[in-house]
């Protein structure tokens, strides 16, 4: 069987300043930022730094009953989800509810850089919020 | 400035069944174990499951005073910490204390597959337990 997922895309860090955020990693670690991005749909501000290819995804919520903002509300800073890249998302989903997972989402929606993306549910993945990511061709 | 972090090296997650979980990401997800160790030091059994050149690290704990037993009493089953490949580990530990970040390993000490590998508190890098991997040559 082929893997479904093909490398890690990113590792996406929720924050409460995005500014300050992306200030450290670029001081302390020497990331560079590639795009940034309001997803008003998640409610979301972020930032895209490039890591050899992956990326770390920052995020801070742009309103206080986002996914992002409940999480910090519960978790305090700290990661939030892992982004695997897939060949063909709606098969992922397709072969994903088929082996039984719960999917955050039944159909890919957008995502960051223009890629579709979707997310499965933690309890189905041993409390890891998964991202499944179809770049932007 | 080059960056300090290379690539996404792995993404560490604690778990209470280890061939259960491994068992989970080979069927669900077509990934495959490379490796697998049990770390006396750090207290963990632990399988490496390739992502294209990357790495998901599965970690069960050993014993009940472990690091990643404690996560998982705290936390529950979940990301316990991201690895990032460094060119030199010693280097890196040398720039980040420099910077003033708050290291958990002063020296490296034995990682998976053979590297050298250090912490960096997630108390300096927004929430975040964070890792340098120095591969093996």
């Amino acid at each position: 069987m082929p893997a479904l997922f093909t490398r890690i895309d990113h590792v996406g860090i929720a924050c409460h300043d995005l500014d300050e955020r992306v200030s450290f990693y670029e001081s302390a670690f020497g990331l560079s930022v590639v795009h940034t991005e309001v997803n008003e749909a998640q409610g979301v501000r972020e930032a895209m730094l490039d890591v050899g290819g992956s990326f770390v995804q920052l995020l801070e919520p742009t309103r206080p009953d986002s996914p992002v903002a409940r999480f910090l509300a519960r978790n305090g800073e700290g990661v939030h989800h892992i982004g695997y890249a897939v060949d063909d998302v709606v098969h992922a989903l397709e072969d994903l509810s088929a082996k039984g997972l719960v999917l955050v989402d039944e159909r890919p929606r957008h995502g960051s850089m223009g890629a579709s993306i979707a997310f499965v549910h933690p309890k189905s993945v041993g409390g890891v919020l998964t991202e499944l990511v179809q770049p932007r061709d």
